[in-house]
């Protein structure tokens, strides 16, 4: 078995390899742009990961494990459009740095060029592989949905709140893992305990961005700690502040969400303050913890040497004690 | 072999039946409600008459089908936004009767519907028709973007136009006979011929639509006549009446398309005059039997008995010699 960074150097080259047809530019283009904007490619990297436990050679699973990255990134590309996001690592977003039409279209061929590198599966588990990747997919889109329809509610529970990160993130993470296990021809039973691995390590490290968001170190987070609670974004820790929160405490933190006007230092400082009185912070460390456990539940009972596993172990809590 | 009506029936029974998950309801009504807008079908149409050549019992081919019918819906869904069209089939578009948000959103799920139906092909071919499909996809995206940076352009020839609908509109045409033929185990040449076919029909077919929108009957052309001269739409009429016509009647055309304010009547009747004076009309025209002559020559070299073939022969001529 291969190093985590093997599995990662192997998507980079295949990332840089991928051959876009000459025209038009102005559709290819942004597609390669924000394909190599970078991140950790989680995803196609658990692929790799979860095919190797079954598979010595796992040249099989890299179109596929792409065919992920692809997907993700065309996700980011038309929430950033939705959420009229400027930046995106550092960079202006595709519909900055282009416009909302390019935005849209070349979106779209991605979303096509993701099916074209999933639909280089072997044919043999091609269309188990395609039906686990259309309905992760459209999980995601329903994600997307309830993200952009809480903004407008006051009423979201933690329950609807959790669900949508499911969606709008884990499902793609046990997808990965399911996925690379289906390719290698793992049991059935094995391939639903990687999905189920990968669905609650996707709910943690959520959970895990909403706390980084917050509690993150400026010098190593790479975006501007506190952007949640200056858009009253409906964070775990948001939802569960107003839910905990005493008479006074709920008075200070609903008029820091009305106020439209305001220093963001001094609104960062005041609602971090309520998020650890109220123990919203505490129960959003618990939550995520909980889910941790969950996932090593799931792993331990796949059927596999304990040495095996250790390399999705360690991944895992890299992702849970990372700081960015 | 069935009636072209009875495939229509058939595809317009499984648009019905479609099953769609029950939440959220803001991601999954826009699509419900542009599939049940209407139109011609002509695409799952002619998989299923294109199936019905080498198979008696078409069933395998339906849901493929209506794959190419709801992919051809979230192209005009997301093409209506990029072109900020606010009626379709008389009624508002998506991003009108919802928000910009909506009409993207809910155009990449149905992307993924699209998938899911291509998706259920037979094992044995599936690798097949999902390549064909990506490819033919990806070359709409082509044909979008195209169309979009020629609308900036004021040099776009009358060949660049041609391989612009030929991306845009033809090769769905060309995919869904394809797609019906490898499905129902045709021979790889009949495959291909029957592409040509429907690549060669779908030129022929948007031609008609340029020529409609300038000289179709009111009371039966669907949309409002004269919308592309009003919006000095490139079209194979306003491309080739510029190249062809004289110093004068080149210098009142340019006249008509740098107005911005004018009487509609006017400038319809007044550009019409032109499209007939210079040619371009008989050009037009023209080039559209050529195409319709070509799709024919590739439906005689299809290897089966020519009454098997006629009902395929006559939609070609009812597309070509329709009034809406």
């Amino acid at each position: 078995m291969r190093e985590q960074s093997q599995y990662l150097e192997i998507i980079q080259d295949s990332i840089k390899k991928i051959s876009y047809p000459p025209h038009p530019k102005g559709l290819f283009e942004p597609i390669q742009y924000i394909l190599q904007l970078g991140g950790k490619r989680i995803r196609p990297v658990l692929t790799l990961m979860s095919a190797s436990l079954y598979q010595e050679d796992i040249t099989d699973s890299i179109a596929p494990a792409l065919g992920l990255e692809i997907f993700h990134n065309f996700t980011l590309l038309h929430d950033d459009l939705m959420d009229k996001a400027e930046m995106r690592r550092g960079k202006p977003t595709v519909h900055i740095k282009w416009d909302n039409n390019t935005a849209i279209l070349s979106g779209d061929a991605m979303q096509i060029m993701a099916y074209q590198f999933v639909g280089r599966t072997p044919a043999s588990v091609l269309p188990q592989v395609m039906e686990l990747f259309s309905q992760t997919a459209l999980e995601i889109c329903e994600g997307q949905q309830y993200d952009m329809e809480f903004e407008k509610r006051d009423d979201v529970t933690i329950v609807e709140y959790l669900e949508m990160i499911r969606l709008k993130t884990a499902v793609l993470l046990g997808c990965a893992l399911k996925m690379g296990a289906i390719i290698a021809g793992a049991p059935d039973s094995d391939a639903k305990l990687l999905y189920d691995f990968g669905e609650n390590i996707g709910l943690a490290f959520q959970l895990k961005d909403d706390l980084l968001d917050v509690y993150g170190n400026p010098d190593l987070f790479g975006k501007n700690i506190g952007g949640d609670i200056y858009n009253n974004k409906k964070t775990y820790l948001l939802i569960t502040a107003l839910n905990q929160a005493n008479e006074s405490e709920s008075q200070i933190l609903r008029d820091w969400i009305s106020k439209t006007d305001f220093d963001p230092q001094s609104k960062l400082k005041a609602v971090t303050a309520l998020y650890d009185e109220t123990g919203a912070k505490a129960s959003c460390e618990e939550k995520m913890e909980y889910y941790f456990k969950l996932a090593m539940e799931a792993l331990d009972k796949v059927d596999l040497d304990e040495n095996r596993k250790s390399a999705l172990r360690l991944l895992a809590k890299e992702l849970m004690y990372r700081e960015n």
